[in-house]
């Protein structure tokens, strides 16, 4: 037994680098120069590194859980996604234990450190819309605990990642829009640094331009809330110019603008179209029912939960995996 | 060190009784009779019986999380439930990690192993409505972790318990409709062994007695969900003597009524008066939007979490809470 053991951090001083950067250079990253990973190499040689010994000890006591850190579980798309996460997990006897940032960073950063302290076998996540720093997430990786990111995921830590076609299922929704009839139709977004958020916005925005619809700034609102929505719509349908069609990011904010429009006598959809994006209960408990973009959250579950189980049972290392889930148009009452 | 240490396993064994009862005869619980007390008493004291070293060391290296387990994640119910009890513990500093059942026994018996071998410093459960047999929580109690039980409480098993106000509740939206003119009025319950049914049953069945409305066992059905509600309702409504009121034990349910109402073009409420049961984003997305009684998850939440830290503390040892939340009605558009 060798009481003065090194560990990543040891290296990581010795050749003034981060611990992440000495992780990832001994798993041979590709984003490591050669350099790097023979110097890191030759001091874990010379000073007799061995995987840390305690994340190892952890690890072979694992209790074959599956730690999941959600936004918001009030939605159906992240309910939905859980199944799917449920359903692959419990087959191979995994257990699930959920965490919710409440869209909150600093729940995040809790969440996260709670499911290292409880030695769970692997991490799913999506990120809180207000989360910019990830720190947090590299953590989890120089704990050595498989991390895989759906839905709003991290582009600057290097995971296997799944998430939703946003932009073709954006492009699609607009374009039936343009198709039935809209001129001027508004975007209503989450939070514009979210990857989601880019990718509706650019399906959004390559449809108008393929339509020759001139793009006006004027028509795009971050708000993603059916509360927020109840409050902007009603002065947005009040412009002389108001638009006639609605891509909301999400069912409850498209809820929202059902709600400002009725209240302001207007019809649907013969005076207003508005699409959603999501589908749930919420979604046909619309009356009209909302056409929305079905984005197979239990899908997304089963397909995030096969890619971390594969890490943690030690396939794929080194390699990462950026799985797509195909959208589609639902077609109800809210479009002509 | 006496490395023959007693556990509570050896002394029910010795005395022929159960683990489970000698726990709570060592804590002097009011159930357990005086003799029984006297006898594990002695025994301990012979046997120089200390605390679990386990469970005390396991206690000692606690994270300070709470363990919830929830039937359904996609209920707003449940998920404003979830908030009120992560404002309480994150005050306090405690993390929340929550394990779904799905309405399964079978996950339930999984997600209380999983919590205890996660060594959570306390779990908060709602039961499951096909759970009909207790041992996995009586393990957790004999693990020394605390619990509570809200919402779907265990009757056998005694432990603090959270619940909202079912039997007034059902009786107050009852009342309503039948001081708004409904003469026949037909009640959509869970499993009828689940207590929340029970009561709420018998707020129905007070109700109608209270005004002197015939009782009518085929006006009773078990449905819950908004998908069984869909199936069912035509042809109750294609019986000559159809119902003129709803009562749904949860808002899903009502809104399956009300589509299927719709669809046998009857008028809501003017035909038929429909009413809820919890109140959430769904229920403001019908239209008209459903009356319904307004459950206070977020109240209920908070209580559970109190209770559930003040046992973590060491508080209030021995002694059991029943907490009742209050409902209160929410009048909309689905009844006169």
């Amino acid at each position: 037994m060798n009481k003065t053991q090194i560990t990543i951090k040891d290296i990581g001083r010795a050749l003034n680098i981060s611990p992440s950067t000495v992780s990832r250079a001994l798993k041979n990253h590709p984003d490591i120069s050669q350099q790097t990973k023979d110097s890191v190499n030759k001091y874990a040689k010379d000073f007799h590194y061995k995987p840390n010994t305690l994340a190892l000890s952890l690890r072979m006591s694992k209790n074959n859980t599956i730690g999941v850190i959600v936004p918001e579980l009030v939605h159906y798309f992240f309910s939905s996604i859980l199944s799917g996460i449920e359903q692959v997990a419990n087959q191979q006897n995994f257990n699930v234990i959920i965490c919710q940032s409440s869209e909150n960073y600093e729940n995040e950063v809790r969440n996260t450190k709670a499911l290292i302290s409880t030695r769970v076998s692997g991490v799913l996540a999506c990120l809180s819309k207000h989360t910019t720093n990830y720190d947090h997430f590299q953590e989890i990786i120089d704990s050595e605990i498989p991390l895989v990111f759906f839905d709003r995921i991290c582009i600057g830590i290097h995971t296997d990642r799944v998430v939703v076609d946003d932009y073709s299922g954006a492009f699609s929704a607009v374009e039936y829009l343009i198709q039935t009839g809209c001129k001027r139709i508004a975007f209503y977004s989450s939070p514009i640094h979210l990857e989601i958020s880019k990718n509706r916005k650019n399906g959004y925005l390559d449809a108008l331009r393929k339509y020759n619809i001139p793009i006006d700034e004027s028509l795009i609102y971050v708000c993603d809330t059916r509360e927020e929505a109840i409050i902007i719509t009603p002065e947005i349908l009040d412009r002389p110019d108001r638009p006639d069609g609605f891509f909301a990011i999400n069912d409850h904010c498209a809820s929202g603008i059902m709600y400002a429009v009725k209240l302001a006598k207007l019809r649907i959809p013969q005076d207003i179209s508005i699409f959603g994006f999501s589908d749930g209960e919420l979604a046909k408990a619309c009356d009209p029912m909302l056409s929305t973009v079905e984005q197979h959250g239990f899908e997304m579950g089963k397909n995030a939960a096969t890619l971390l189980l594969a890490k943690i049972n030690g396939e794929n290392q080194g390699q990462f995996t950026n799985k797509i889930v195909k959208t589609n148009l639902i077609i109800r009452g809210t479009t002509r």
